[in-house]
């Protein structure tokens, strides 16, 4: 991000633009913890004032912690807002409506009355929780593994659409077969089914009656058993790929004393640049 | 496909084939999108038809939709039929007859009346989802998919036959263990059981209730999770060699003319084995 | 197996070694055949003798697809015994053993009667599934998975003895935290519920009801499934190395034209036996 | 650890130290054995006492088994606390306290009467568990899964971040749309399910009962079935890399000393780059 150029309070502005956006000076790694934890703090209020009993009996506490974390998230907003040279590009970048959308609700209560609109209102604010991909930059590891999703991001995707037409035909097979009995009400339910199958968690409450529907089902378990090592496959190779990008980018390979130039293979007797001797 | 030699009308054939077939012109590709969301949406409407509710509130709308899609299908099953060279060829070849029994099976529910028959007829329709396999030709990332399973079929099959033994033998030892308590009321039912349980599906519509029981369920499950490594280990291993190939394949690297040495960079300008200009 | 040494009629005898244990002759392939066949049949039919309704109807077709196939286990056996050179070796080996229970059982059923014994004896004819083991000589493939296995085999003892300690520590928790809720009514019992859940098979008939109980399982899930990459690692690991060793073998590398030494390295310029230029 | 210093029978302290801390002589062999044993029958005996019929009927000899380990694990325990050189820092570090806490609840349970406390007591007998794994100077297979866990740790730290980020996002997701239906109760619980079925466990206590909740729930299903793929993938990576270290470890292979270039096969007779006697 470009440092603003000053306008008003140059000296003020420059300084808070290194405490918000800044990681180096302690003021700023302070600002950082600080508003890490208020972000987990926030999230776990709201999700824990959906439990009822903790909802009446700490029901004052939460609404304090609601408006404080509200505060201070507004407070952060405005500053982000007047510190950055381009208010506009921060206010419609994906962190930046969330960062909005994290305290806009909380103030929203105040004029929405009752019922299922209030819920779907507080329910934005767990939107929070996406602040924390903030800290994102922080990982350098995390690199690694997105450039091997990136990669396998194609081959991810046909594998996507053979499991799809997988459980679509197991699924009305299932419906065939089964009729009424165990569940298989309707096709869109029984694929439903098909996907509880096939990726192994299984939860029973659909589940097949009929000695044919059983076999049927033994097959798409079998399957679903040999399918689940294709993504793994994928990605596995993937990551073996993108750790020996690394590696290489990290040490550069045999230097040419002659021309300076790098990444000679390791069997090379002649500099392929200058035809110096390695 | 060879270009049909040309008949009658040479030349409207020649332009439909390239419009029907071909993927190059803008028509050739609007051609296909429009097929492919009709193809989606037919099957769509067929799943939504057996869901009761849906049924009852717009069986107009989705009787206009069957019968203008069955429609459809028909023009471009006979327009294929017209355009390609050896029409038996195609109308025996598995798509072929795919996209046969997309569109027969409306017209069959004119003559037939009546109960299960008709179910199984109109169930038929649901194979045009095999009609989306035409869209394969887009996907050159399959092939080191496609690859991978086909070198490591032989591998596969083994496994299969280890675990369908191993369920067949854990599956007769509940049998005897359990007897008629928890479920496992034939031998059948208890591979059924094993099936669930070594796949880690785990209905637990079918559950052990004996100590003994249950620990031999347990040595069944650690044996899954341990077993089910293999068909990853094999896929993932034929992947890596599928993909080594492929980028084997693509760059060979450049031939030194001097001395037949092979591998160079791409940026290289002297050979790193004699020295030589390349 | 050592062709056995003439005693009586050599001729036959040799013969019949050819037929019974060779796979190269047409009469040998048949031989294979019939009798899979013979075993995948007689296999199921004692499996299907366990479901009532199908012993009930077709009792009489039953009990004659048993004793054909036991006549015919007996004669092959018999036969075995009398062509191989060293009877009792065979007689007491793992595949002898299998081959002698496969038939004595029913013959047994004559002598003893009623009850709980009867079906002891009977499901010890399943054991004749393990005859199928004998297909293991046409399995080329199958001997990269066993080595990969038989190499991994004390990493995943390691991986079981980590995750038999975690089941224990988990369900010991576990038991005291649930109490008699939810299903977690005894240690062992516990023990069985952690299995269920780190290898997620998931039953459900034992689940947490308590918060802190679901807590400590979402926790116990997560590792389970962080846990479940190490033999899936392990395994194909060395299924790599399996198949990389394989290649080896098939392909030994250059051969120096001097000494004839073959498996010089790619880079070599030099013979490593006899100093010849490469 | 350091030999002791002898103050006292410095010739049978010697001799215990052999004993009790080595594995070499067959006195220590046998030490290791028995307290093996004894620790491996104490837990069982404290998981079996948790079963209402064996604790019943068993009450004496479980009794005599408990207090039979216990003064085996006091005079061992003491044994090496006169052994060591440091009795200090052995009573401090893990596994110390781990002995300790082995014997020293059943000689609280003379104190203490009653209810509760009894069996939290009680329940730290079963940490003799983690005695177990003294045994780890057994395994030198271990290393090559310690270190892949170790090198992989920050990346399975930010794959469990993602995770628990998603698991967030759908459970709340999930409890607007199911709300009290199908047992989505709570913020909290509906995460709960989220864990379980993208672990795939899948007990089947929870399940949506909604369309657009099934729909939801087969999206994460298929989500949770590709996401395995990644800490696998981390795993494989990290192991395979362990594997090859290791191995270039242990055969860095020969050095031509005239021409310093490594890596000869142990059979080479001449350097291959040189042509010079190794």
């Amino acid at each position: 991000m470009p440092k603003p150029k000053s306008k008003y309070f140059p000296k003020l502005r420059e300084q808070l633009f290194v405490i918000v956006f800044g990681t180096d000076t302690r003021a700023g790694k302070l600002f950082d913890i600080v508003l890490l934890w208020a972000i987990v703090l926030s999230v776990l209020a709201v999700m824990l004032e959906s439990v009822r009993e903790i909802k009446e009996e700490y029901a004052s506490v939460l609404f304090l912690m609601e408006w404080s974390f509200t505060i201070l998230f507004t407070v952060e907003y405005i500053l982000r807002l007047m510190i950055v040279s381009r208010p506009k590009d921060y206010a419609f970048s994906f962190l930046g409506v969330i960062d909005f959308l994290a305290f806009i609700p909380t103030y929203m209560t105040l004029f929405v009355a009752g019922g299922s609109y209030l819920v779907v209102i507080r329910s934005i604010r767990l939107l929070r929780v996406f602040r924390i991909l903030k800290l994102g930059r922080y990982l350098r590891e995390a690199s690694v593994l997105t450039d091997a999703l990136r990669s396998s991001r194609h081959k991810i995707l046909i594998f996507m659409g053979a499991v799809t037409t997988l459980v679509m035909i197991m699924g009305t097979l299932m419906y065939l077969i089964e009729g009424e009995g165990g569940g298989f009400t309707s096709i869109p339910r029984s694929i439903y089914w098909a996907i509880v199958t096939v990726t192994t968690v299984g939860y029973g409450d659909i589940a097949p009656q009929t000695v044919l529907g059983q076999t049927v089902a033994s097959l798409l378990m079998l399957m679903g058993y040999a399918i689940i090592a294709v993504p793994t496959g994928i990605v596995t190779s993937e990551i073996a790929q993108a750790e020996k990008n690394k590696k290489m980018e990290e040490s550069d390979g045999r230097v040419c004393i002659a021309c300076g130039v790098k990444g000679h293979d390791d069997d090379a007797i002649y500099c392929k640049n200058c035809s110096a001797k390695l």
